[in-house]
């Protein structure tokens, strides 16, 4: 029988343990922490991270926060040192951490340019992401094993990247797991359809929630065939924009020299919109990743379609656990030293989790298991569409199928996220490269580079790859990169 | 592509344009037009009928009850003389009729018997069943070709049985329809869930819409495989009724001479729930129908598990339009004569509307093609599962699979149908013959009595069976009950 | 990957080592041990039986063929006392044995008939089929386990009933297995086609090697929808049969009063034939099993299709292991009591063997699992189709798919056999009852007689039923009918 | 119900018709009539060509051969002006032909060449290879809609390229039809294979015919997974040659310089093998078009792999019909210019056809719609397997799937062949450049550098696309590399 996602138990919302797994982090703790106190929910939330003082100053500041006057909701925190502890018991499990450093960031962008592959952001696909899953993957198997000992009903919040390789390797490894991958990607392009119908269709108060869309895909790579503000359909206006002036527009590095590597102007929407007739709704960054044609040439051909690249001193800056504006911020904070004031994120996580516990019904783009809300794509891989929350249930809403190109260019991914699973089962590094080598980032290399360019990845990372077999492979045997003998 | 069902133009709930094809109802008009009164949706009712003056009277009726004070909403009715009339422009199409005279229904049911098949409601599938279908069908297929001409973007529902046959000929001859297939049987089992909640669970207060279920299968043959009153699983409870006393109940036919053929003491549900581990969500003289198990034998035998036999008579009574008490309901509210309350009836129709016209997200069962929201059975069968409703789209939730033996007991029906829905369109009369000699209901059955029985139906409702080849029919040809020749 | 039947090992056609699991049979032994003597294939038989000292005569005989003049091929035969003696570094494994004695054929046609179940074999499918499949499959994922360890890449041929359960089973079990399921019933129908192309086209010395037929479906069970001899199309001759005197004559239990219960008058065939326009390609007796309208009713019902119900003691006196004809003979041979010939059998054994031993291609039907021959049956039940065999290699050949209706026929049984096969592998009695109920035969029943029916029948042969959990069942507990407790 | 491949008719070996379209062929109309001279089959040839002077010329070197001593056959040829005069009452249509010139081959490799694409042959798939798929598949629509008409029961060999998309629309247009796509390159893999078996296992004898495969996959990209030589297992001997010095030679342009393009050093089958654990079945040429790792890179890095790049020159002789050694010979040879020897050619194309006349089992690779055979590719794509040919009936043998990673590189060209059909059926311009845009090859370019090259492609084949909608395309009115407007 197909598995319907289910909890044995509703959440009691005024009864809510949360183990938050990466409980350290600074900025996505802080934001959490904020939305639970003007929440409808109340209960404890154990904050459990490798960095165990991250954790503590979470903890404290999550306690502070609900000193406030202001915070209606009641919380209490805790860091626990262990994760046993921390998922013992749990209702919600929030899983949102990286134990590799900065470095192995840097690798994933810069290692692959010297091959001459320019990825984007080489953070979910392609060689770098290829390499993030087989950094992560393994930590996530082991995470899974503890919430079927822990807390086998719980339900778990995946933030981790690449989203469709961890939450799969979730369910690979217990089937019976209760995990939503989320993401906002999809959120931001509904976001800027709101901005149209208030740009374009007189909508002058239209937001993201007033925004509906019909989404499926893989996360970063999810597409939409139908969309509306208020019931009224946008895609008479999308077509209009795509063949004007806003859906032809072009840049050069000059043009983005000021901007933030967020920078996304559509123009790889609009024009993957234009080839294949329905709507990207992925950041352009993320696209050039997966439909690869934006990334052949070099940095012009790139920028030409607004989208800048991650530069690896960006990445090595920004993921450097030690030091951020947003540490400073807690601290400050508490201190009074910064002026503080409660305010709520745009994270969808608390809407969940306040539908799960009985309040209402929520829509909302997830990832889950395919079990037949995505035509065409195999069962059991992680797919993204919207789902509906329900009182101790979140079920994917079906929608159907992709134009034939589209679900071409899916599966190709497809086929490489599955491949790198299920070596990764069996540590099998020779099997995992034989996913590498179909990625289509990979292809436009000759079969000898793409081991080259594999086997220095795996050598510069290989504290980090401890679950995989380096000794037995073959391909690093073969290859003249890797100093592994 | 696969289809995702949608509408280029949201229902403006100030403007709302309703063709009501069979709106001299006595019943369910009567509903709807109270139903509108109190709705947040305003605009002009068309009914049509074959029985013009029975229009009329609803139309009057309609305009009288708009002339009330406690009519909220602002609503005009008009009977037309034209299908197309009615249709064109139409925002919403309702369709609910039956052409032919309850002396088909005496047929479908009496004439089975004579061959030892004892229907315990033959409407929807056996026999019975079948032949409604294949009066129906085409009159179906040219209700969506007039749909396609006069309003192809129309929502359209679907109230006509047998549902699965009926809307998945509007399918099959329209692709491009937006039709619902819609029936009360979910409705009941969430009902009687509260009910158990209720003296269970000491929720005082529940109801159906407290309860959630993650409900599959065609109509009037759909399973739960998770129920929930307000986020609590009702499994545990279920299993403990199962078990004990109201679980195992007998009757005999003395215990039900003073019932109603309604009544439903819902010892099949338990029984099959009992063999195969998931609750059927329909009537149990419904589920007779499908899980042919219990109309083996006699009258005894069904009265056993607390069913009743619909009798011809009462068919014969209950279906004729000329005469029935709530046709004097009307008449006599208009003229004063009796008094008359403006009340809600307990049908979807206008939270479904409401929905589609922007008023939040509203969830309930109705019967759509497969598009994956059912695992393992094929796909553009019409199969029912809950949906989504939101403005301008309704999408059916994913609701995963069955244990093998249900599936089974499933796709029997379905290649029943699928193959009376082919030889409808082409008005083959022996390929149809193929999908009632593989009916469950008549493989107890010699074939040669099978094809005796299919005839003898055939030659008493020949004039309602004109979209069909009887001449060309080898299997009347080689029948003895057959007049035809 | 989809898994291809391969051995890694050609057999060496002057050095065959060959385990006979069951060699001390009556009849099959002998026949095998002269079709061997005049084959091109020479080595050895290891004789395994549970009765060894049938065994040790057969071997006896079979070294008494090997001593004549005109035993071209070179064979020496011995008894083995344990099964891994005879399976060690077997290249070719018959399995053609089955241990529970006649009177649990007794029960499998008499306990069903009292409940109003006439089958005409029992032995297949039905009540009685899936008994002889509950106490048959156990021992024989014993035989695939022994094999795993002992010859794994070993041909096995097997000819136990019923044969699609039986051969599921060994794949089951072990899924690296090279075993084929063979029967004679398809042979026949070519056999009768020549009868045909003698008769009827002029062709008057076609036999069955000249008739070749595109065949599909499971045992017992299988459908041609192509059949030419030499050729030439048979099709249009078939038609004219069906319609004509051939296909419609009628019998009573008078005129088959003295034909065996073999007795084959193929008006089942052509009644099949006649309502789904494909032809059966299986004994009318074996027919009637699958296709249950022609069991509906009582004896004349069934004699009217000229089918004799095969009794209890037919089975009671053939199934006896003491004494029979046969091994008369084989005494008798070798005491010069009786005249020997060397004759050829009519198996197809030989001329697989000497296909895989590298003499050409042979192209016959067989079981196998199905990786894409049949279309519309799910992927690894085992079906029935042609295939090819060449040095080394089996592969079956893409057959197609069926009409609709006899799909629905076919699906149901094979959910049936997936549904006992997967309950066997947990011992679940419960399970296996599920699969029982859904049977074509037993639905005829209600379920609480489909229960009593069920827990008489394991009452009975529980000594053969060790590998099951009675004592957990719910199914038995319920039960009146049985004495487990 | 799927399809099964049959002629009503088998065929008369003593009176076959023959269709011969494109029979002014220099080069393969002498092989048929040489072969079919010797051959146990007898007829008339009706040989048809958009150049009658040359259709004549072979009818007039045919009759010749027929009058020599050594021509055992019976056989007549003619050449006919129109294509329904050959088809009428044909039992075999040969289709040989392609009506563009030399030069569309030249653009196809040197257009694609200059935006920076390799294609080492560019003929099959790339964007040469759907050029010319565009060119042809109209054309042979006609043919198909041709036959429907004149011979529907024929059974119709296609030698024309690309042969996956010509056999493809055959049957997308006529889905009736009897048509196999024929080719040498999995004949060539078994020659190979044979010398393989005589240089490393001693056979000294072994040939083609000796070596038995499991093949699949699309033509010119098939892949093996069983070989054998007599029965005995050619694997572990691959794997050998694998890993020592035959799978691991380089090459410089300089070794290659006096080779002929269709020199074929096996190291991209020997990487391919190495990479994912089964065998190409095609020369390497043809392999780097599909697998395009090969191609990335420039000359040097093509001739890595022991493969030439066709040049356009030798395209632009070696497809000029006005001159070829060939020509010469048939007119010389009936001059007496020339000794003539009658020769077999190594085409299967008489053995197929003496098996479908009865003579016997004959199994070779022929491409045919999926029905089964290989699997996890969609139904209906044109599929390369072996077949079972017997009198009457071509049946493919199911070969079963992929390794997961070969798979994902099969179902991407798939995509873009199923696109291009599609787009065909409608003269779609944009479809087909979907499908040219996903193609493997096409995606090492940005969309706007694609969308040029297939509009200046198109711009030079135009007089080639007139059954293409080129004034409605958008893809082209955006091109500047368009002069079409």
């Amino acid at each position: 029988m197909a598995r319907a996602i289910r909890s044995n138990t509703a959440i009691d919302p005024d009864d809510v343990t949360v183990a938050y797994v990466g409980g350290g982090s600074r900025q996505w703790a802080p934001n959490l922490i904020q939305d639970l106190a003007q929440s409808g929910l109340n209960g404890r939330v154990r904050l459990y991270d490798e960095y165990h003082e991250s954790a503590k100053r979470n903890a404290r500041f999550g306690n502070w926060v609900q000193s406030r006057e202001d915070a209606v909701a009641d919380w209490t925190y805790e860091a626990t040192e262990s994760l046993a502890e921390a998922l013992t018991g749990a209702d919600v499990v929030v899983l949102s951490t990286q134990y590799d450093p900065a470095e192995t960031f840097v690798h994933d962008l810069d290692v692959p340019k010297r091959y001459g592959i320019y990825g984007a952001v080489s953070a979910t696909i392609g060689p770098g992401g290829i390499m993030r899953a087989m950094r992560t993957v393994p930590l996530y198997r082991e995470f899974a094993t503890a919430i079927s000992e822990h807390c086998p009903d719980a339900w778990v919040f995946n933030y981790t990247n690449p989203v469709h390789f961890v939450t799969r390797a979730l369910y690979h490894e217990y089937p019976g797991i209760n995990a939503l991958g989320l993401c906002h990607e999809v959120l931001g392009t509904r976001h800027r359809l709101a901005r149209y119908a208030r740009d374009h269709l007189g909508m002058a108060d239209a937001t993201r929630e007033d925004v509906s869309v019909n989404v499926k895909g893989i996360n970063h790579f999810t597409w939409v065939d139908e969309a509306r503000c208020k019931g009224v359909d946008l895609w008479p206006t999308l077509e209009e924009l795509r063949d004007g002036e806003e859906g032809n527009r072009t840049f050069t590095g000059e043009d983005l020299a000021d901007e933030s590597v967020f920078v996304d102007n559509w123009q790889v929407t609009w024009e993957l919109f234009r080839r294949f007739g329905v709507l990207p709704a992925a950041g352009d960054r993320h696209l050039v990743e997966y439909a690869t044609w934006f990334i052949q040439g070099g940095k012009e051909e790139l920028n030409r379609w607004g989208v800048k690249r991650t530069g690896s001193d960006y990445r090595a800056k920004h993921w450097t656990p030690a030091e951020s504006d947003q540490t400073t911020d807690v601290e400050a904070w508490m201190a009074g030293d910064r002026e503080f004031e409660l305010t709520e994120s745009n994270e969808v996580f608390v809407d969940i989790a306040e539908a799960l516990a009985g309040d209402g019904t929520y829509v909302t783009n997830v990832n889950l298991p395919n079990v037949g809300q995505v035509t065409d794509l195999q069962n059991d891989a992680v797919v993204e569409t919207n789902a509906i929350v329900r009182a101790g249930a979140v079920k994917p809403i079906a929608a159907g199928g992709f134009p034939r190109p589209v679900r071409a260019l899916l599966r190709g991914h497809v086929e490489t996220i599955e491949t790198v699973i299920e070596a990764a089962a069996d540590g099998d590094l020779d099997a995992a490269f034989e996913g590498f080598l179909i990625d289509q980032q990979v292809r436009t290399l000759q079969t000898e580079d793409a081991r080259e360019l594999f086997a220095e990845l795996v050598d510069a990372q290989r504290e980090y790859l401890e679950a995989w077999d380096l000794e037995g492979s073959t391909v690093l045997a073969e290859s003249s990169a890797c100093s592994i003998d």
